[in-house]
């Protein structure tokens, strides 16, 4: 295990001062290009040298000729060039003196035995130099925190507490627009390849030791170094939280994963095994890694699995409920002291069961604050999973009714909900021993549920994923109890 | 069972020519004034009679003092009153010669053993004046091909082919709104509350002759008419395929629904058994109703369960592989035949396996029609999933590299991808006997897939969403078959 990031081989290539970069060119259409261009685009600050044997001039920047001609030894090379010229690059790179680099390139172990000879020879190139590199085959880093985004994708959002380490490049590059939808970011991505040098093993340990990194998120079609990943992820788990999605494990997910990366996979039940002796969670779907990851990012440790469900509406309180049962959470009765303290609160029709269901009421301030207020601090309960109607669709109609000029309404209407959204959040702070949930029907991207996800509070598209999300919250600390206690016991 | 919908109950109810509405007032803060509102913004054009004591005119429309003053007998009563004055209404409603009624108003059996009294009382008034009805406690219908929703929020989006029975009424109001965004629309929609007179068989049997509805939706909380439930249920999915969400079966779902609408619900086996008897497909979420019924609305009779996924990245493929095996997929190899035709038009890197990934490419035209259209002539193959990442993403950068204006890039881009999305159309009606389905990480509403959405291709968030859709369609008709040899043994 690295004491300190700075000894993990990643640190160079996530956190360079520097970039050579070999195969970005004035022709867009070319990988490298395009990766330069994201680079620039989401405004890296450091040094950017483009490594061009003719053009003087990639992308505004001054070109060289060669590696020789740097100005500086740059802390990382970012190779993405014809598969041909790789080792040799690799090695102009070790002669200058550079020591990490990003082999892009494909062609390699994956593409057959040709491949794999000539990525010997790439391993030999870098052991005698010293380089560590990540990839071939592989899509990359990006690392919001510095600007730093060398993938085929311009990133969106901004940096979150998501690391990711992935046997998929597109998890990557595909993934941005999708986790700042749903509310999240990454801290630092590292796209594996072939892991011809810098492994997974290895990216855990740099997410271990991240301080941007709340949440570790692996997706794995396969693992080699499988002593040393359960050595390192039992140390990790131990006060951060892993999730996994391996595909290996189907007899369809096996066969995809082999032609892609060439990776050696599993059945499920080997990976199973892995995974609980690490306690690490495992994700199922891309979609369940993410939402574990929300979960697991933003809320503090649950004191129990007893959920009280607010709703205005009995049907998605009722599927709700059904998803808490399912997800092994329970529904507790509210206490009569917390009945009696509704009772003011709330119209005359309301169930005061659990789910509470508020049925037909526009006092938003109440639902928003008040209500939930008063759930929270509920002793039968230990989390909170509210149910948001957007109140805008009703807003809207209501100022137009009262005769609020058109042209105001958005930006009354949008004054509203952000007090609700303040309110609401403003339970978070108040509650912080308490995790405080939200799901809704409507699109994530409207106004009062996108405040919240801005700030933290995980809402999800749908109480499933909200109840499965909470019920990994649960799995992860219990697992981690018993890492610890089985630990002590061996000390 | 009915011969022709118009022998409905349902039917004047889900289309009146004329509604006299009770509860509907110029104070919009009432739950009958939204309703009436809601009602006027969709354009319904069929004559509307508020009746209010005091108003003489209610949201623009002339208001009559009572029932009686109308100048017609409308089709319909919709009911919004307090609970204490609607035993009396219905009464003069009857009296009026009206047939048909939706009562809005709760504190029925819901509410208690006194509610239960007066939804008693409610019945016998309905029995002695010939009087159908929906609710009460309800929140209505909505038949959005006669521009009529008499809900408390406004409609969005075209019709579709979802019919919905609720037990639930906010998974008709509360849902215009997620339908849309997922390329669906509802055909007719009821919101049965506590079913004192019309039912859930009711509605099968309205649904199952109702000619927009390809796809029925149940949402069920507990079912009464069981016997009957079987037998309708099991004469409709011989043609229509049912899909129902039932909550009451975890023990937390069970007691949710209970306070909900009062139903009586039971062990999850027992409606696992009812289901399979019927042909009903089974949903476990909310989310899970409505993507099934995109795809068994969409979709023609797979000839088996065989699918090649066409992907250009390796990780998504490899998860819609392993979602795809999860579901009871299976991917067989390209035929020869298919990796002959294939390679002119593929990369080198390409990986002809299935999944079929096309790696780095940026040949739009070949991925959107040249080469699904070879795909979906393998004659191995039964069914196409494919990988939509937004082509928009790069178009954008690519027109800005060239140069061209930044003011003109959106329409540029957008004649761009609608042409792509022109043409992967166009192979659906190439190939009307081989199911073709879409996923995406990036949203759903981004150009090109909302353009295939809106034409009936059905798009999933995510690829585990996508092949458990697929495969419900493959159960379904293996249902529908058992259950037709079944009959025809019998016979």
């Amino acid at each position: 295990m690295i004491r300190s990031i700075h000894e993990s081989p990643l640190y160079p290539i996530i956190n360079p001062k520097s970039i050579a970069i070999f195969g970005a060119s004035n022709n867009f259409m070319r990988m490298g290009s395009m990766m330069l261009s994201s680079v620039q685009a989401l405004g890296y600050q450091g040094k950017i040298y483009p490594v061009h044997q003719k053009e003087k001039e990639v992308r505004g920047l001054r070109a060289y000729g060669s590696v020789q001609d740097l100005p500086e030894v740059p802390d990382l090379a970012i190779i993405v060039l014809p598969t041909e010229i790789v080792c040799k690059t690799l090695q102009d790179c070790g002669r200058k003196g550079i020591r990490s680099a990003i082999v892009v390139s494909g062609g390699f172990r994956e593409a057959g035995p040709q491949g794999a000879a000539l990525q010997k020879e790439l391993q030999d190139i870098a052991n005698r130099y010293g380089i560590r590199f990540l990839g071939p085959n592989c899509l990359g880093v990006a690392n919001p925190y510095l600007r730093l985004n060398p993938t085929t994708i311009t990133a969106e959002g901004p940096p979150g507490f998501v690391g990711l380490a992935s046997q998929s490049g597109s998890f990557i590059t595909q993934m941005f627009n999708y986790l700042h939808r749903h509310g999240l970011g990454f801290s630092a991505a590292v796209s594996v390849g072939n892991e011809a040098n810098i492994d997974i093993v290895d990216c855990l340990e740099y997410l271990g030791a991240c301080p941007h990194t709340k949440v570790i998120t692996l997706y794995i079609e396969g693992i080699t170094r499988g002593g040393k990943f359960v050595e390192v992820a039992r140390a990790i788990t131990r006060r951060k939280p892993i999730v996994a999605l391996y595909v290996g494990g189907s007899e369809a997910g096996r066969h995809a994963g082999r032609s892609h990366t060439g990776s050696l996979s599993g059945p499920n039940e080997i990976y199973d095994g892995v995974f609980k002796q690490c306690g690490i969670l495992r994700a199922q779907t891309l979609s369940e890694l993410f939402d574990y990851a929300l979960a697991l990012g933003t809320l503090p440790r649950p004191r129990g699995n007893r959920v009280i469900i607010q709703t205005h509406s009995g049907g998605p309180g009722a599927t709700a409920a059904d998803a808490c049962g399912r997800a092994g959470l329970t529904l507790s009765p509210l206490t009569a002291e917390t009945v009696a303290k509704l009772r003011p609160l709330i119209p005359r029709t309301a169930s005061t069961a659990n789910p509470l269901d508020l049925t037909y009421s526009l006092n938003s301030t109440e639902n928003f604050f008040n209500i939930p207020d008063i759930l929270l601090e509920d002793k039968n309960m230990d989390m909170l999973l509210a149910y948001f109607l957007s109140p805008g669709i009703f807003v809207d109609r209501i100022l137009r009714e009262m005769g609020v000029a058109e042209e105001t309404i958005p930006a009354e209407r949008d004054k509203m909900l952000m007090q609700h959204a303040d309110a609401f959040f403003s339970l978070v702070k108040r509650h912080p021993d308490k995790p405080i949930v939200g799901f809704t029907y409507r699109s994530l991207q409207e106004n009062m549920v996108r405040s919240l996800l801005d700030r933290g509070v995980p809402v999800y598209a749908d109480p499933e994923r909200a109840a499965r999300s909470m019920a990994a919250v649960l799995e992860y600390y219990r697992m981690r109890d018993a890492i610890s206690k089985s630990k002590s016991v061996k000390v």
